[in-house]
Parts: structure tokens; sequence; C-alpha cells
């Protein structure tokens, strides 16, 4: 049993391998929901969509996120209503929100509505958003305090970060099903995620670091920054932000007190001694994901860790 | 001045010729909103936006509803998440939904959102909803009542109609400015379009035939029905479902009480004299519109009676 913690598209391309290696029905993946927002009424879960999409063979591969060859005609429309359309929404993506928001309303949980779609697209892995309630990533700016998506999305994560703020982090609950995933499994693996904002959030749920730590389950982290910079994102100007190193290192502190293994890119080999001295065991590794070889490869090094 | 009851395609195609003749900015459409539906969570207006789609110039023409080009990759995608899709929603169209919901959650009067819909598709008629308050057209069959919209797109209207139920008519009120729209004009139009469903739900309000009797305006209505047979829809099937008669002649029995002059087809010659002895004045007419030139003509000859 693996119990994974994702964010998006980086934590998308390693369950792909993991996939390879391991029977789905034994993979539950807690997904990040701080970045979900609400736009033309809809309610999006962007983590759980390009996981759940990746996984289901019909993400846009290029972009990381969205559905391959998409059309975005109702989009180009709702804009000539006056509406925003900074946030790319595909036709096809489009029957996910639609789908999503109508369940919520009828009174179904997030994570209802998510192992509904996840068994709809014919997926076998459960895929638990972090928490039913509602939890929102906000970027302090020198303009004020924006939504993460307004951040990263519709001003290109251009303004300089003050901070960042987990609205609802001190009344959202874990999701039913997220602390068992944690307790009861053999192995957790944090994915290359922006550890800020996309473990960040999940860490930051009542009980999810304090599972971590008694949980008797094998604890590896799969380092999302390589060579002083993230693969994909922003994590960098995070990092910078809250005044922490961009670097392998950098990430390993954040989840020391609770990880077993650190995985680091072969480009950061120098800071191998300097991580194990924070008490974790440090694998070094090609983690730089560009074919299904690199990301079954990557999949066994957690696996064998 | 001019005021319109309309229900959707054939009141549509009647003022695309109006509109030639009349300053949009004179022309009050009072439209039916009994057909309404939620569907995937949205709030769907099929006659406001038929109405608003032609007079825009952007309805598809063949139809007679949707938008002309539209795709329907959304609902592709909710069938393929085990959703209904009888109701054919177009990608394009589907901004209209969306935008309309949207706006109807956020606390928005559907007379409100209609005002800037039609302010956004750039017409300069009034659009107002019959009313903001539920209201809903059920048709009675052996297998129970059904919505409006299950048993003309749904069941293709194969049902025996035993009878048509108005929900809301009771106690819903007409919008903010449809009982002004009637008592401050100087005609008043009802548009060919279907008897029960569609101009039957107006007429079915709370104080609007009192307002029609009231009226100073001149009152004239065009026949739906030529030659026994209703031009577009079911209004035979629902006719008969009532134990009335198919014909122009049982029409204008409907709308005796009110209306001054009642334009029929040339077909429906016959019936002139029956219906006069109704106490209306008959002007004969070619009804049937198919060019631009038809329906400019028959505006001609309504505003002329």
């Amino acid at each position: 049993m693996i119990t994974a913690l994702a964010g998006g598209v980086g934590a998308a391309r390693f369950l792909t391998g993991l996939v390879k290696l391991v029977d789905e029905k034994n993979v539950t993946i807690i997904v990040n929901t701080g970045d979900d927002i609400e736009l033309h009424g809809l309610h999006i879960s962007p983590d759980i969509d390009t996981i759940a999409y990746t996984l289901a063979g019909i993400v846009d591969e290029e972009k990381g996120w969205g559905i391959k060859g998409d059309t975005f005609h109702c989009l180009t429309a709702l804009g000539k209503l006056g509406q925003e359309t900074w946030f790319a929404l595909g036709d096809k993506d489009l029957a996910m929100h639609v789908f999503r928001t109508n369940l919520l309303k009828k009174g179904c949980k997030l994570s209802e509505v998510t192992a509904e779609a996840t068994r709809l697209l014919g997926l076998n892995v459960a895929i638990l958003p972090m928490t039913d309630d509602r939890f929102e990533t906000r970027i302090v700016t020198k303009r004020g305090e924006i939504h993460f998506q307004e951040y990263l999305v519709k001003r290109q994560a251009r303004d300089a970060v003050y901070g960042v703020k987990f609205l609802g982090a001190d009344t959202a609950e874990p999701a039913v099903g997220v602390i068992d995933a944690i307790m009861n499994t053999t192995k957790v693996v944090v994915c290359p995620s922006n550890p800020i904002v996309s473990i960040g959030t999940i860490l930051a749920l009542k009980g999810v670091r304090d599972a971590l730590k008694k949980t008797n389950a094998d604890k590896v982290a799969v380092s999302p920054i390589v060579a002083g910079a993230p693969i994909k994102g922003p994590a960098d100007k995070l990092l910078w932000g809250l005044r922490l190193e961009v670097s392998a290192y950098a990430v390993a502190e954040l989840y020391a007190d609770f990880i077993d293994t650190f995985i680091i890119d072969t480009a950061d080999l120098a800071q191998k001694g300097e991580i194990e001295k924070l008490g974790i065991k440090v694998r070094v590794a090609n983690t730089i994901m560009r074919t299904l070889e690199d990301k079954v490869h990557l999949a066994k090094i957690v696996l064998g860790s």
C-alpha cells in the first residue's frame, strides 16, 4: 500500500511511473486543494484534475494540465459576455467542472465527487482531496493578498511574494480517509511538488503532520528543486518570498521532522552530506522526468528506498 | 412602442422581420419561461436564448435555436461522465448558461441577467422574462407528469398528452416591467407561438390577461396554426390533448377575450367568417416565414392592422 502526497503536474508525472510498477488499487493519492478556485460559478480543482487526467491518459502532455486536443469555444464565448478568460477552461475540461459543481450543489462532498469522477475516468487509484472544507492559498503581494491562481495564472507569478497564507487552515479538517491513508500504509511518498503551496498546504492541515510523524510507514520525499531551481512552477519565488533558500536542502529541512529518505537529483550530489546531517537518508538519482522510462526509473528508486 | 408576447423559434423569426421596420429601442418582448429547465446545475432559458440569439444574428438558422457553427465537446465529455445528453448544449451556447447560472447564484434576478445578456449581445430591444419566479410547464402523460423539455426533447413529443400543468402559476408574479409594457404601449403583438405552452404560460400569469383586456393598445395575434397544423413544434398534440381543435379558429377562441385582430394564413381563408363571429377583426396573409422578405412582409401586416 502506497500513499502519495501530491500537487499537480510534477506529482502527476511521477505517479504515471509509479502505477506502472504498483497496482492502482494499492495507491492512494492525497491531493492539494489549496489551489481550488471558483470561476464563473464553477468549482475548479486544478490539482485533482491534473492528477486524474494524467493517470487516465487524457492530459495535454505538452502543457501538463488540461485535456489533450481540447477546444476553448465556451471560454471565448464567455469572454464575449464580458467574463474573465485568464484561466484557461477547455470545452471538454469544462464538463468536469460542471459535473463537480452540480454534485457539490446537490450536497455531495468534494471527496465523494472526486471518487465518482475517478471511477468514471476508469481509474482504480484512490484520489482524495486533502480536505472537503474551504482552504485557500493566498499570496501576499505589494498589491495586497491575492488567490494563488490569480498570482500564478492571471499575473504570471510576476509579483514579489511577501508571504503565503492558508485561509481555512485553522478550521479545515482532513477529508475522511486522509489520516487513515497515512497511518495504515507501508509507504508514504511526498511527490516532487511545490513544498509551500502543494505539499505545504497538506502539511498545514490539522493532524496531518502528526500522522506523518507517528505512522510506521516508510516515508520518502522526492526533491522538486534541482540545481537551485524548481523543475516547474514558481517554487523559487515562493521560497525566496519566505526568505528560504532555493535548494534541495531547503526542502529537506521543511520535511526533516517526518521523512526517512530524501531523493535528490544527481545535480545536487554536493548537498548529500549536509542533508544527511538533518538525520535523513539521502538517495541520489535522475529526478528529471522527460520520458516514461524516466518516470518508471524514479518510481523504482522511491519504491526501493 | 410595441410589446410582443413570445415563445421561441416562431416568435424569433417574426421578430426578425419586425425589427427591420421598427427601431429596436421601441420593442419590448415578454418571453415565456415555462420551458426553463435546470440541467447539469445550469439554468437554461430556451426561449429567451432563441429570441436573443436570433435577433443578434448568431442563431443556428437551420435548427432555429442554438448558436450557428457551435460544437458539442463539453456535452460529449459530460456524457462520458455519465450525465444525460438528450438536451443539446453547444460549447458557445453553454457560455450563456454558465453566465446566467453564475449571476443567479450571486442573487441577480432572471430579468436582470437577461437585460445584461441582451446588452452584451449588442441588442437594443428589451427582452423581459415573463416572470422571475419559478414557473414550470409540465405535461401530464400516461407515465406521469414530466417537464415540458422532457416531453418535447427527451421523449420527442411521442407521449399522448392528458393535460398541461403550470407549476407556480398561482404564486409567480410577472417580472417587473411586464404589466407596464402591456399597459403603456401602442401595440401588443401575440407572436405565432404555441398557444398553450408559450403564450398560454404568459397568459396564465397573475394580472397579465387583465392587463391585456384593459390596455388601450391595439392587440394583434398571428396564428401559429396553418391549414390545421402547427408551423413548428407540438402544438397539435397539446391542443388534441386538451380536447381542442387544431385550427386557427381554436387559437382565436383562446385569445378572443383580449385581441382586436387575428392574422390567419391564406390557407385558412375559409375560417375568416367564423373567427369574425368571435368579435375579432381578421386579416389574411402569408404567415409562413421562409425568407427575410416573408418576415418583413408579415411584420408590415401586423403593424398595419
